[in-house]
Order: C-alpha cells, then structure tokens, then sequence
C-alpha cells in the first residue's frame, strides 16, 4: 500500500483537501444567533448579505412561475431567455457586445468560481489572487487542487493587484491565472479603468488567464466600474443576482466565458449541476426590471456608507479604503488590539454588534482589521455606529 | 517551463480535466427540443425527470415563504427544521435513528457528490463505480481528479456490486471508496438488504468509504429498499427531492453524513455552495406532508413499467432487468443494431420518441443498449409504446 495514501477510514476520516479554513463570518453568525436565541438584539454587520427583502417584481416572477410552470432542469447553461437579457445588459450597462451563447447561468457566484476553475485550469497549476480577498476564493481553489498565490496589497495602493506584481509574481513560477474583484471584497476597492486595461492586456500577453469577479458591479459610489470584457475576450466574468439584486439566498448567477470555454463548461456543468434552479432563472429575469426598487436599496447603502466613514476614524478605526463600492469598511484595529477576532468576540458579547475578523480575509495581516457590513438598513447601521461608540468610551 | 503544464491561453484554453464526456442524456433533450421548436410532436423518454409537477403542497410552502420569509442564505449545513424534518424520515421510513446534526442540506444530489468525494477523497484516490452506472459520477469524480474504477456487472447477477468485486479491485491497488446506487440508474435494480450490508460490512473491514446513492428510494415496485445507514454508520448516504418528491428543478437534496466528515463538509460547503436554495429548503419541508399526491403518481410509473416489460420483449428489445424501481428500463438494442447512438437518432427523427443511448452509462458496452425513461405521464408512455411498435414494424 502507497505509504502517502489518505486513510479514508481512518480516525479524522476527511481527506487532506478538506482541511479549507472555515468561513468564520458565517462562525460569527453562528454565535450572534445563539446570543438572539438567548434574547439579546444583535446587529449584523458580519454577513455580506443585502438586508432588504428581494424586489417585489421578482417574488412576482416566482409566483407567476409557481402557478404556471413546471419546475424542471433548465439545459445546463441555462434558461434562454435569461441568458438573452443578461446579454443585453452588457450592452446597455457598458455597451459592450456579449453573445447570448457566452453567458451561463450559474447556481450563485459560488457555482460561477468553481466551473471556472475546473475549466480553465488543471491540478497543480497556480492562481493569483488578492489579500485581503474573499476567503472563498482560496478555499475553493485549494479545493479543486491548485496551488493559491496570494499577492498582499496595501490601502496605500488602492488595494489593487498591478501588471507589475503579476510580472514578478510570474517569474518565480508561471502563472495559469489571476482572479480580481472589482469592487473588492472587503476593501470596496474599484480599479480604474486603465488599471484593469493594463491588467487584461499583461495577463493575455504572458498566457494567464483573467477571472473577474463583478458581482458587486452596481454597488459603486465612487467613480464607474468597468468590465473587463470591455478589454479582452478571454476574460472569465463572474456576476450574480445576490448582491445588487438582492437574490442570495436564490442561489443565481452568471458567467460570461470566452467561447473556447462555453462546451467545456457545459459539460462539467452538465455533470455537476445538471442546472440552476429554474424558479430562481424565472424570477431572475425580472431582477432586470426592478431598477427602481435596487437603486432606492442602493441609496440606503450610500447613507450608511457616509454614516461609517464620517464616524469610524473618531472612534479609532482607520486605514480603511475609502470604499468606492460593494458594502464594506475594512478597517484596521490597531489602536486597540492586535487580535481582531477577540475584539470581534468582544464587540458581540458586549455591544451586540456582530464584524468578521480580518483572519477570514487576510491569514497573515487580518488580526489587525476587521470587517463592517453596511447592507443592513439605516436604522440598524445608525445603531451599531451608536453601540460602537459608547462602547469604545467605556 | 513546466513541460507539461496546461496552457490556459492555448488554442483549446480549457483543462485537461473538462475533457470529460458530454452528457448525451441532455444532447438529446436539445435535439428533441430542436425537433419541437420545428413543429414536431416528441415524446420524452430520454431524461430522468418526472413529467408531474411539484406537488401542490410543496408550492404552497413556497408562496408561503414568498410571502412572509426573507429568502436569504441558511447556515451552510441547511435550515435547522428540514434538517430535523430528514432526520426524523429515517426513523418513520427506516426505523433507523440519525441525529438531524449528521444531516446536510445540499443543492440537489450533485452537491451531495461533490461535497462527499472532496470531504472523502484526495487527489488521485481511486474510487469503484458499477457499470453501467450514471454518467455523472464519472465526470464529478474525474473533474476532482479520482482515479475511476469501473466494475461490469450483467443482467444476470443483478448489475450489483459484490463483496468479491470489490476484493478484487483493492487487492490490485486499494480502493479509497465505492459509490453504488439502489435502486440503480439506468438499471432499476434493487440490492437485496443481505447483499447490502455485506457490501457495507467489506467495506469497513477494508477501509473502504462506502457511498450510497438513495436517490431512488420510495420509488420502489418489488421488493423494499434499505438504506445502508442500517448497516454501517462510516456510509455517506445521498439523497434527493428530485425524485420520488418531483422537485428536479428546486436543486434540493440532502447527505447524512458520518459525524467526522459532517465539519469538512460544512467547511467545504461554506466555500463551494454557501447555501443550498432558501426558497427550496422552505418549499422541501412540505414534501415529506404530500405523500398522498406522490404515490398516486408513483402509481403512474407503476403502470408505466408494467406495460413497458410487457410490450417491449415482443419488439425486440431484451437482456433489461426486470426494473425493482426508479422509472427506466436499461434494454439491450442488439438485435436491431451495434449502434445505439444511431438507433436513438433514427428513433427520435422517424418515431419521435425520445431516448438515451447507452454509452451514456457504459462506455465499453453500452452502445448495443438504450435507456427508456418512464417518468413521463401514461398517456405519453402508452403513445411511445404505440409508436416503437409501428415504427419497428416497417
């Protein structure tokens, strides 16, 4: 018997690969739950979930869908008549020209991340990408089996990856592919767009594949996001209805491939998803006609966003990103503690604001930050700030 | 460079390990489509899908949550009250005893899969499938990079799996895992409660992970299902809504899990998938309360099997197991044809009857059989019968 082969019985049981880091936002909501089940009032600025109700229309959709459809397998890219109008939506959003053949329907970004991987890139290949960053970039590639290069920016730099740090990082070893959020999660960090040019263009020259990640395209306060289909036709975008939408818990999103990726995805999706939901498909398409109801929600964001950046520094949290965009302060906790996952246990037990800890987002510098949601209501955020501060004085 | 590194940016573009085999269940459901959007009448045996729509009960929890829930994401093992709600069908269906904490919510039975070969398996771990089996245990596991071990089995012995197979297969180089399914697709067969825990009892004498795809269970015409929790609790049991419970397009399933992969599988979930569907979960509580509604549509397949293994022998087709359960009949085509694939085409061009070649399931034999799907209405399987008959004939 080879000597390295995992004991699939043995006393832990799990494979190596199992051994992802947990997601602790979604720990951190575990325990303010716990803390609201035992009766306290709790806010949550830990999840980056919209705390609005999905639009009206939407539900609408599914309810028309419910009385008048059977609820079956889409074909495995999706239902035609979304995969058409998110096409159209490249064109009024940034005209750009997508063909409905590009687009994929997706079970969430999540689906969108790992379709992506498997497709584009084989075991032991190498993929850059940013820290601090979404933890589930990684987990998900280490998964699948690649070999995760993690490149730290800084605020100072917009916390933006740049054609020289990719360079660099290429030369140590070749990249097969580099994955960018634009705006970033947590940093709300929106690169411009001669920054992402430069960077498509770096990445097509050297043969690294672009993933980029928009699913907080939308959510911009601060100047206008581009896609990086504007730049290069070999980019993978990755987009979803969570966010902007307001669609989480619908588990629904999209991907547009380049066309030598759309069968190979296909088949794999065939495989491991036979298809996304169709309810959700159905409700989706009417997320397009809810702009009135998005931007209102949206315009709940920006008021928090002021809120935090006019009241954190007072308090002692700084060196946070001005965030352009998404819904998040990543702010550093230097001036009171260089263990943020303890002040984060802290802040829930004793003010009853729930953060993430920077450790989900940054394992080498993220015990000096954390992480503010702001996609709950003004009422609740205008709380938190308050709790905060006269918890900080205390 | 790394000689045999993948080129992301190549001609292809895409990995070596998307080169998986297409689903051709789901390239003949285009191809039917194809036909229909040009006017043609087509029956649809070709996909695995009951033809009735969710029961009502189910779409009444669903308008229920659309309108008083907000459909957001649930913890990454699923909503608390479908979890206990599976855990309690155990000891109702089984008198089997599973605490709800070893129950995990997943998006369809793909997730199941995937959640359990990444919790369960390492790179390059070799797992045991029967053949034919279904296409997509294949394709999940070698996206994962597993190695594949296909074990034949005949009409004759059932198409099971047995102890000594299994032997065999680890004694050249040991097994990680063997995933069996019963009832089986495309095979119908049903394992005996004997053989299945001699099955499960090898396998944890040899360290073996076993893995019981329950998809089919309360789809049974002869005989009665076990579910191999019974018998061993190191089984990692799949199962689904999409069946039995007509909720294919909700993508909602579930695993039981043994209690030391239930945290890798959180942990992996958390990244992978986030959450199953919020509105599928809310919807899959109500199925367990609509058996009235589903046994009268079982009684549909009922009648739908009866007059396929009475109809079908005098036509030619021959060498099906006598279908236990699930809704297909697995028949061989060799006295008209060695090409199946070419049959199906001919079939669904002349007849308009829709169905899916063999080599979908079994890739070394498969092309002198055909699966017959009886999922559809009586009406619509009676008209296929009718219309094989006819075409048969001239």
């Amino acid at each position: 018997m080879d000597e390295t082969r995992h004991d699939p019985l043995n006393e832990a049981g799990a494979s190596r690969r199992s051994a992802v880091a947990p997601f602790i936002a979604m720990d951190v909501k575990s325990a303010a739950n716990a803390l609201e089940a035992a009766g306290r009032r709790v806010l949550h600025l830990e999840i980056g979930e919209p705390g609005a109700r999905t639009p009206e229309r939407v539900r609408d959709a599914a309810r028309a869908a419910l009385e008048d459809e059977r609820i079956g397998y889409t074909e495995a890219l999706g239902w035609r008549p979304l995969r058409e109008r998110i096409a159209r939506h490249y064109g009024e959003h940034y005209g750009v020209d997508v063909p409905a053949g590009r687009v994929a329907i997706t079970t969430g970004s999540s689906a969108g991340f790992n379709l992506a991987f498997l497709a584009a890139f084989d075991h032991g290949d190498r993929v850059a990408i940013a820290s601090p960053g979404y933890p589930a970039y990684r987990n998900i590639l280490a998964a699948l089996g690649l070999h995760v290069v993690e490149l730290p920016t800084a605020a100072r730099d917009r916390h933006v990856i740049t054609p020289e740090m990719l360079e660099r990082a290429h030369e140590s070893a070749p990249l097969a592919g580099v994955l960018v959020a634009s705006p970033g999660n947590p940093t709300g960090t929106l690169m411009a767009p001669e920054a992402l040019a430069a960077l498509t263009e770096t990445c097509d020259r050297l043969g690294i594949r672009f993933i980029s990640d928009e699913i907080y395209h939308r959510l911009v306060y601060e100047g206008r996001e581009e896609t990086a289909l504007a730049f290069s036709d070999r980019a993978i975008v990755i987009n979803s209805f969570s966010k902007y939408y307001c669609m989480t818990g619908w588990r629904i999103g999209w991907t547009v491939l380049p066309q030598e990726l759309v069968r190979p995805v296909e088949r794999i999706a065939q495989s491991l998803y036979i298809s996304a939901p169709d309810l959700s498909q159905r409700a989706a398409l009417a997320a397009f006609e809810a702009t009135d109801e998005l931007e209102a929600i949206k315009a709940g964001y920006a008021a928090n966003r002021r809120l935090l950046l006019d009241r954190l520094p007072a308090m002692g949290f700084d060196d946070f990103f001005p965030v352009d965009g998404a819904f998040y302060v990543y702010a550093s906790t230097r001036r009171f503690t260089n263990d943020s996952a303890a002040f984060a246990r802290a802040m829930l037990e004793e003010a009853g604001v729930a953060a993430t800890p920077g450790l989900d987002f940054d394992r080498s510098r993220g015990d000096g930050h954390i992480r503010f949601s702001f996609a709950g209501s003004e009422a609740e955020v205008a709380e938190a700030v308050q709790r905060l501060e006269d918890w900080l004085k205390r």
